[in-house]
């Protein structure tokens, strides 16, 4: 099922509550969880969070609040995280290597996150063969033959802005239908492909917006 | 001046405007750009575009369009970008490195990234005293003195989840206002400091919603 007019704000927030959600379940004792209190931890208003689930059901009871663990496998369905995802990551140089090992650590000391790295590729002959963190680098030419093969679904981009759009469009013709980019510029991708930007210095600059003084 | 109103979905397209206004920049020939066109650029519609912009004043003339070197300026004066920034990172793991060597590379490519990072910190008495890139590396127990010292005003926080609060805690009473924070866990601040998360199994788990069969 797909909830069509949803905005990314509120799809953006919905990992914001699982993580709080997933935080809970380790204590059996904590059954329900109010608007309040998961907004709290989320650091969201409760309006806000109360308004973002409904668009998705009636999962709350009034005055009572959510059963956590119910909510929780709630939102792992319609984030599509109720079966493990594999994802590609392109561009093994430090922040590649870096990303590698952050999501390999996340992936071993946590059972519930089901994004697991499968594939690295890069174009440096002398990186095409190794291992790193145990994830096999192929090289770029094998991304069709290899997202077909082990069923790569999303993908990573650390590779410089030159070649950023390149590798999205082998990537986009080999069937990968999400891709985080980390490359300094904006990808052009068909209908039905979703990009979302971890480019630092957008993010740095959008920042420096909030040190203006106060008034 | 501040805009108190402007939501942050809003303040999030700006430097998205800005990139495509400094690359224009390169072409002294083109002098204006149409919504249509800077929208076509960022990835974003033209409506949006001209709706964005006139949160902060009449940039664009009709039929006419807007005027590239104008806008940017504007939009850098917009953004606290018109002058340098210092910038903290703290966490000098295989993360922090591969963000200070992309910081820095931004930095040296081009002339008019502000944002200068200035000053790492960590807690392992073996990194203390390197340096990475050319910047020093402190202890964190040095973040109070060095954020005065050398004027630090935003900070990217590189350590593991256990560390990102009490780290937080020391670069706010430090009087750092706007933290990029890398760490898997919600950071608590008092009002007047901004913080975005740039976590990456969040951006994924966001990713995975769009991976859903379309109806």
């Amino acid at each position: 099922m797909r909830w069509k007019k949803i905005s990314d704000a509120v799809i953006r927030r919905l990992p914001l509550y699982l993580r709080v959600l997933d935080e809970l379940s380790a204590d059996p004792e904590t059954e329900l969880i109010s608007s309040q209190d998961l907004g709290f931890r989320a650091g969201v208003s409760p309006a806000l969070v109360r308004k973002d689930l409904a668009w998705f059901g009636e999962f709350g009871k009034q005055g009572v609040g959510y059963e956590v663990a119910f909510l929780r496998d709630e939102l792992r369905r319609i984030l599509n995280l109720d079966s493990e995802l594999k994802v590609a990551l392109v561009g093994v140089g430090s922040l590649g290597v870096a990303l590698t090992r952050y999501n390999i650590k996340r992936y071993q000391e946590d059972n519930s996150f089901n994004l697991r790295l499968a594939a690295l590729f890069d174009s440096d002959p002398k990186k095409i063969g190794i291992q790193i963190e145990g994830i096999p680098v192929f090289s770029i030419d094998q991304i069709g033959e290899k997202t077909e093969e082990l069923g790569l679904q999303m993908a990573i981009i650390t590779v410089p802005f030159e070649s950023a759009q390149i590798i999205t469009d082998m990537l986009v013709n080999a069937g990968v239908r999400a891709i985080l980019n980390f490359a300094p510029t904006k990808l052009v991708v068909p209908e039905g492909v979703h990009v979302a930007n971890a480019d630092l210095s957008l993010e740095l600059q959008r920042l420096a917006y909030y040190l203006q003084d106060e008034e």
